[in-house]
């Protein structure tokens, strides 16, 4: 922590190189980045094919070999990995490296890592808004983080070079970098990322638990509505198990609006069922697709 | 109902020139069907620019005059209105004529306008499964059927070269054409479709309704799940209404699944949470797209 560090790091350890680890190295590279990139995993195998692919300079199942040596790391595991990652490569780490991740969570977990990095290392927590149903570094592209959001939550107790240096790195990657606590931060993504996968699984459950032909039938409306219901169930169960409190409170609001627009229909109260669905389709309607316009 | 008509038909009248209805005539068109098509509908210069569009032969605003020749007539208009319509058309019909839908409802419908049509000409429910959240004939397309399912709804009563001349159309516009009775259709649709909008609505309303900001934060899994929430708020409350009672069914069953989900996430029961998530990624990955694959 004595040393001004460089604005970019010149060696990155990722762990976890899956969609969004995978997807990190590919866009350093393809940025022209003059990095060099480690990758961990547990399985050596899919790391070595990773790395027979270009998308890693070398490898470890390492914990300890993998922090060593590096600038920065980035943590890109399921959420619900992180604390034990962390609480495991402390002591091995460079003074003065940034510990970072991708995590979909923040809230409690940010002081949970930043109290476990203190005295080691820097933690800078970052969520990069961009990814899909799809996972494995197969599914990684240079291209995914281009033009999309990325939120970082720092803290009053956040050092400024690191944040910076975090910062820099997603905006090379043609994010748009925004600010938010981390708090904020699980209160909106609560609602319009976790919650949502929540209610895409219990309405593909609903419907596949109704008959067994009836699944056959779905157009791509349902293909749209339930696209995110192929998604990881460990990831998400750990994504959902993390941000348990908004994502419960999030529910306890769409049951109201849900409550409320089965009772229209029920009551064939046709007047107040348009009016819910025309307030949901205006609000819909200033959800702008951020790559389509360009914003 | 004496002559044994031609199977397809010469002139076709289309009541309600929007999406569906519009692509319909495209789709003729394109096809290089020889027919000559009216359309109806209540607004003279809605239809004065389909017709410049080269979407229709012929338009009028005057119901009967719109039936008087026709060998087919095909309602596109909501299906709510559909009652009406054949209500004030019956006694314009020619005889023999055939009334067939693209309505997304059937059930006790079908039998109602079989009854009213009955005497005067032939009736054919159909649901040909395409369309989308856009609406209105500048969103027709010609190819829009193509690949898709269509479910005809026959009942005991259905003349037989009825159903064998609509069966041919909508297979002449490349459709794959599937028989169901309308009950089953209902509790299909009610499935796949109808609840499914339901849920979508309700799920903008509640992100919506928690302050204004979040959803500015929607991703693209945000923006699919919610993408049927911006269809037309009259359509829908009028299709969540004819299919009210199988609407309902579907929204306790997806109670069910919900608030299983909720209960594990509450209790902290990571293995349940996992398990629901998993058992809906299994169903949801048997769904396949099929005009993606060719099915």
């Amino acid at each position: 922590m004595t040393d001004s560090p460089r604005l970019f790091p010149e060696k990155i350890t990722i762990f976890g190189v899956g969609l969004l680890g995978g997807s990190f190295a590919l866009a350093l590279r393809a940025r022209g980045a003059a990095v060099t990139i480690t990758g961990w995993g547990r399985n050596e195998e899919r790391l070595r094919q990773a790395y027979d692919r270009g998308i890693l300079d070398s490898f470890t199942t390492d914990a300890a070999d993998a922090c060593r040596d590096a600038d920065l790391i980035l943590l890109a595991t399921p959420v619900d990995t992180f604390r034990d990652s962390v609480a495991g490569m402390c002591r091995h780490l460079k003074p003065g490296a940034i510990v970072t991740d991708v995590g979909s969570v923040k809230g409690t977990l940010v002081s949970r890592l930043e109290a476990l990095v203190s005295g080691h290392a820097r933690f800078v927590g970052a969520h990069p808004i961009a990814g899909g149903e799809a996972s494995g570094f197969e599914a990684a592209r240079a291209d995914l983080f281009e033009g999309e959001r990325c939120i970082i939550t720092p803290t009053p107790k956040t050092d400024r070079d690191a944040l910076r240096t975090v910062t820099a790195i997603w905006e090379s990657l043609g994010m748009a970098v925004e600010q938010m606590s981390p708090d904020r931060h699980d209160e909106v993504f609560a609602r319009v990322s976790h919650f949502p996968h929540l209610v895409a699984y219990a309405l593909v459950n609903a419907v596949a638990g109704h008959d067994g032909a009836v699944l056959g039938y779905a157009g791509s409306g349902f293909r749209d509505t339930t696209r995110i219901a192929q998604s990881s169930p460990e990831l998400w169960s750990g994504i959902l198990m993390a941000n348990r409190d908004e994502v419960l409170a999030a529910g306890s609001e769409f049951r109201k609006k849900f409550e409320q627009i089965m009772n229209a229909l029920a009551a064939e109260d046709r007047a107040s069922l348009k009016a819910a669905l025309a307030r949901a389709q205006t609000a819909r309607a200033s959800v702008q697709n951020r790559k389509a316009t360009g914003e």
